[in-house]
């Protein structure tokens, strides 16, 4: 494929990203906000963040701005939900003809309550010249990162308003180990690919209490339907919570042992404050700011989502894991008389 | 709790209920159709099929058919599904006053496309004296039998034609580390809990490719797709299949380690043949039955369920999972784009 390619970041998405653009026969720029952490990458292709991971050779990393632009046709967005509107009011004025967006955050924005594309489109309707036009794709979908370092095969789905540029995505995408569909669901798509990090955290506190598997799976139904119920207050489908971007990203999340929230979620139960295990972690959990963001569109919709409520309550309360869970499991799973 | 309850069966999930019913406190009888097992187990206390259980010493072990119904008001049936309708041909006629029957089989019969409990209703029609009542309450959910014998926390449904049945199933089995909740939808919970175990051994063998999690969790997302597919085909409600008997059973059939189902299909996919696996394990398989089964009903009632004939293919047409489950992945997924 011809082209070139921005990838905006330098975390695990943003490294395996640039990978598969570069097996693709793109021409790959990535781009990070931190200079040393740009020349390091660009010297030595490894990052502390995806051990065993070597960045191809063709990848050309950088962090000039003026670069991020500069004759590419696409751009993945991989930045952390909470420094996103930061990183894009710096890339919005510097935007130049048309490009195709693709964005792989996953979370929610505190205080706006707005989705990764949301965000971008907001940024840009305020920064760009107006006669730059661009699309918006939502790539999401069962996708530790750990395992697309190894090359191993997922399903992802490039949500858009335009078919035209989620089929965009899925072509520039085309490598052997990944296989992207399309999907009209954008909100539904995004909604639950930041809603499965909550439910993950909760999960990996059962593994920390060692509650078992059982007692997981539980969980996980019990938060597949809660985050549905948040979807569809936002205007989702219900199907596609029960896709390969809802219930599929969902149990990747809770049961790979490489997921960041499910770790997180597993130290704490183990007595590890939030603090200590953040600041070892060198990558941002977005399952912890997308809790508080979570917690407040619930509220404002009305919205009943108590293992939210209770990952909330240890996160930023201070209630601890095991009364929580125990609570939790307790109370909840009344829900399915419903059924 | 006073009463007397009998579980029939000696595999692992008798085993764990009577476990669960003699913490209780109930008077338990467990009979097993084999007198050499029997004894055994009486004995030594202990069973090859769930190594480091212990039955605890209340628990009477019989192989004396008079026992059954002998001041029983409760009867616990977990016996694998193809041999159920054998079994209870030979318990019909002995039944006397009012039992409420518990079935924990997960399966479907081959030839009839019986649910358990229809299989049991079924032969009772037949073989009972007329005068002698008894309910039918399906109890399922996430619930592999290793973490039951540790009495690790697990959440159930008994679902029942009869609310009254399906409380009296939530009152015996009420011991710290279960929790049971009413269900009404008999067809959807036996569904799901059947056809589980064949998305079970299809995870397996993705286990066996080392494909990794992000794969084996799409297989989830479109597994649980197709079983409901056919369970709604069946009269099922669709919100039961995403409920703790849908996906949570799903779940832990696909994750834990433990489970049968996915091990066989795990062993199957490392060059193992069928007959050499399952004639290795202690237990029945259900999803290598519940396979062929479905693939009936599919067919009888004009439902696609692509994961369900590649297993088929695998099981039973000599097709490499290694090819089938590619294929699969590349063909399957495409279902996607309508979501």
């Amino acid at each position: 494929m011809s082209g070139l390619a921005t990838v905006i970041g330098d975390g695990q998405m943003a490294l395996v990203t640039a990978d598969a653009l570069a097996v693709r026969g793109v021409g790959v720029r990535m781009w990070s906000p931190f200079p040393a952490e740009a020349s390091t990458l660009a010297r030595t292709r490894r990052s502390g963040r995806l051990p065993g991971f070597e960045l191809p050779a063709a990848v050309d990393v950088t962090s000039d701005i003026g670069a991020v632009f500069n004759g590419v046709n696409a751009l993945i967005s991989a930045i952390p939900t909470q420094f996103l509107r930061e990183v894009w009011q710096r890339l919005g004025p510097q935007m130049s003809g048309e490009v195709s967006i693709i964005s792989v955050t996953k979370g929610i924005e505190i205080g706006t309550s707005m989705r990764p594309t949301q965000v971008i489109e907001d940024v840009l309707d305020r920064t760009r010249t107006p006669t730059r036009g661009f699309s918006l794709t939502a790539l999401s979908g069962p996708a530790i990162a750990a395992e697309l370092a190894r090359r191993l095969p997922a399903s992802l789905v490039a949500a858009s308003k335009s078919d035209t540029a989620a089929q965009f995505a899925q072509d520039l995408l085309r490598v052997p180990w990944l296989r992207v569909y399309r999907h009209s669901d954008v909100i539904g798509v995004e909604i639950a690919g930041a809603t499965k990090n909550i439910v993950a955290l909760a999960a990996g506190m059962i593994d920390g209490l060692e509650a078992g598997t059982n007692a997981k799976s539980a969980l996980l139904a019990r938060g597949l339907a809660e985050v549905a119920r948040l979807g569809v207050a936002m205007g989702a489908k219900l199907d596609t919570f029960f896709g390969i971007a809802g219930v599929g990203d969902l149990a990747t999340t809770c049961f790979s042992p490489e997921g960041r929230n499910r770790t997180c979620g597993e130290r704490l139960a183990r007595g590890e404050s939030l603090d200590s295990i953040l600041s070892s972690m060198t990558s941002v959990v977005e399952g912890v700011p997308t809790t508080r963001a979570v917690m407040q569109m619930a509220r404002a919709h009305n919205v009943e989502m108590p293992i939210t409520a209770a990952v909330h309550a240890i996160l930023f309360e201070g209630l601890s894991p095991r009364d929580a869970i125990r609570e939790l499991m307790s109370r909840e799973l009344k829900a399915e008389q419903v059924g």
